[in-house]
């Protein structure tokens, strides 16, 4: 008797810490996972899981090495968070159960990744050893390992820009050697590789427009960016604004923009000029300057609110203190804020009406409502950098 | 010693119903939200809940009432649906838990709803008493009663086209009186209403671009359709595509197409011609007509993947067992498919490797690859219309 009411007692306590509201077994949550995110705590490699809606922070999660440069995307149910760090490890991160699902360290310096078009498939691409790894989504066993050109013997070329397409396919640029590759995983065993060479010197990074035709990664070794029309890889890559001036002038470069964080607003895309405190504007399809902005420092992340009005730009130290909006019709900077050091990321709500910024010396998140550009909201993270909201899942090239 | 177990046991009996993987207390999932969908039975009042992942069934909802004509937009955490029924219901669903969470009579004949930027308020528009109104999107208490323009003693006009736009807007039209009529919620104690008279004759759907620019009335009077800047509503609507030529041909018009399922693809626009076999293809911007493209039957709706490569066409009886695929590049028709009689709804999904077709006729949803064009997948679903999927929440104007 006593035995068994010892068990039941035992079983009991098991049943009963599924009884908080909202929480199922094990302490995982029963919500929509529409407005969930994370913040990554770079100096911790760690995680905060949070509620944009409450503004608030639901998990803390540890363990996932070197966050330096990480970045992150999503499981097409909104439900696991994929992070890409620089020590080459891939973490899978239940955001419902705020917890570690699995970790692989892939490669030996790694610097960023992306989602196949159907979910099912994680590419991330190496500085070291260089080239790029395709893993199974579910439970990141290797599906595909792709070497790049080698540059030494036991080298190959850092491959950078890896961004998703659509039609399965994953795209990517190869610093040492100048090439974009195409590689097309519809049949998973049996990658189909499309190189281009020659497309310019030390491409760097790269973006995808949001609708997956056209791919641009800039130039470190030149002026320019290289350009490619995916509806027509046969026409092969092209450069445009080749004349911007980076190379003219030979300005130091204090961090490298984001390509990953362009705009494009009507018609027109807003770009980061590098080393110059300027953000271009060329034209969608023509790809032709159109414009170009003076801003208050080297710009970083230039980026568009959803409904394409604002552009919001940040600026590398010594002037990542301050945050630029630009109204992209009259092209001009319509709002200077400074919310402190280190204002590293920004996010915006999917439909636009909140951005979210991470100011890593204060230790906090600053939220603004995009409207009246006011502070709304601030949260408590430890040297907080890339801030990742879910519905990136739904979206081509993110 | 005899009651506690007895107490025991039962605690332990509720406690054991959560033992089930993925179920969390009262049959709930604990999931990710962002693959899952609703299909609309249209005939019996019910509704299926979807894991597009699986493709398959995880729930059957009834009791919603008339839902002819039902659309629904979803609360931005993904969880809830909120179903706009033609006999003035509005009903919220519990993805999660397949259950009706609440649902109000708000009007008498309703025709459709939009939710606001931020996820607070829900907006329906209705046929009568004519005239919108907002509830809360927690409990679906009344915020704000906007009654339309009197066109009777007893009766307002109806009002269509309801759409959410950017700046916590809600934007839509006046079918008797020929007028749009924008509504400003950011203070939703005191909504702000700008009301634009002689936009044309009888506006009976419309349409807002994804940006949340461009807010577009189709007109049944008259030719054309009426077109509203909404970053300049100083300029007020004005005529665009006036010579398409229903008005001249007075064709009959055997069902009213759906312009909230319209397509917009690489800077053009591809909207349903009213009576006629074509899609009419125009510049966005400038609005003028580019092209028409000869299709099968009246077009009902025509909806862009998402990467703006194809445009998806279905018809009006008796033309509404075909589905015709449109190249944008190319203009032409790539592929003429009959899944079978009644096919009324088409949804992508949100990276656009798929899409669902409702196949009335046959109690069938058919899910096809739109890269290859193949059937991949076949779903029970009695009388299905329309199918929404949950990226809609991260959406403006759907």
């Amino acid at each position: 008797m006593r035995t068994l009411l010892k068990f039941l007692t035992a079983l009991l306590l098991i049943g009963s810490t599924n009884g908080i509201a909202g929480e199922s077994d094990s302490g995982c949550l029963t919500r929509g996972t529409g407005d969930m995110g994370i913040i990554v705590e770079r100096a911790s490699g760690s995680l905060k899981i949070v509620d944009r809606t409450s503004h608030s922070i639901l998990f803390h999660v540890d363990g996932l090495g070197d966050l330096s440069h990480a970045s992150a995307v999503y499981s097409r149910d909104e439900r696991y968070a994929y992070v890409f760090g620089r020590d080459g490890g891939l973490t899978k991160v239940d955001i419902l159960c705020g917890k570690i699902t699995k970790r692989v360290i892939q490669g030996g310096n790694s610097i960023g990744g992306a989602i196949s078009q159907d979910g099912t498939m994680i590419a991330v691409s190496n500085y070291e050893p260089g080239g790029v790894k395709i893993f199974s989504a579910a439970d990141l066993s290797l599906v595909a390992d792709i070497p790049a050109t080698q540059v030494t013997e036991k080298k190959g070329a850092k491959t950078v820009g890896l961004v998703d397409a659509p039609g399965q396919r994953f795209v990517f640029s190869l610093y040492d050697t100048g090439e974009i590759w195409l590689v097309d995983m519809s049949n998973p065993s049996k990658p189909v590789i499309e190189k281009h060479q020659n497309i310019g010197l030390q491409p760097y990074d790269a973006l995808i427009s949001s609708d997956g035709r056209y791919y641009i990664a800039g130039l470190f070794g030149e002026d320019g960016l290289s350009m490619m029309d995916l509806w027509h890889p046969e026409q092969k890559p092209r450069k445009i604004l080749e004349n911007y001036g980076r190379g003219n002038k030979k300005l130091p470069v204090y961090k490298m923009p984001h390509l990953e964080g362009w705009a494009m607003a009507g018609g027109e895309a807003f770009l980061p000029a590098m080393g110059q405190h300027q953000v271009l504007v060329a034209q969608r399809g023509s790809w032709k300057e159109t414009g170009r902005i003076k801003v208050h420092g080297q710009p970083v992340f230039v980026m568009a609110r959803p409904d394409g009005r604002q552009v919001w730009v940040n600026f590398a130290f010594p002037n990542n203190d301050t945050i630029q909006v630009i109204d992209t019709e009259s092209k001009q900077v319509v709002k200077t804020l400074t919310p402190g050091k280190g204002a590293l990321h920004m996010e915006f709500s999917p439909r636009g009406e909140e951005i979210w910024i991470s100011i890593r010396d204060r230790d906090e998140i600053h939220v603004f409502n995009t409207s009246t550009m006011e502070l709304t909201h601030k949260l408590s993270v430890k040297k907080p950098s890339g801030i990742f909201f879910t519905n990136r899942a739904h979206q081509t090239g993110l």
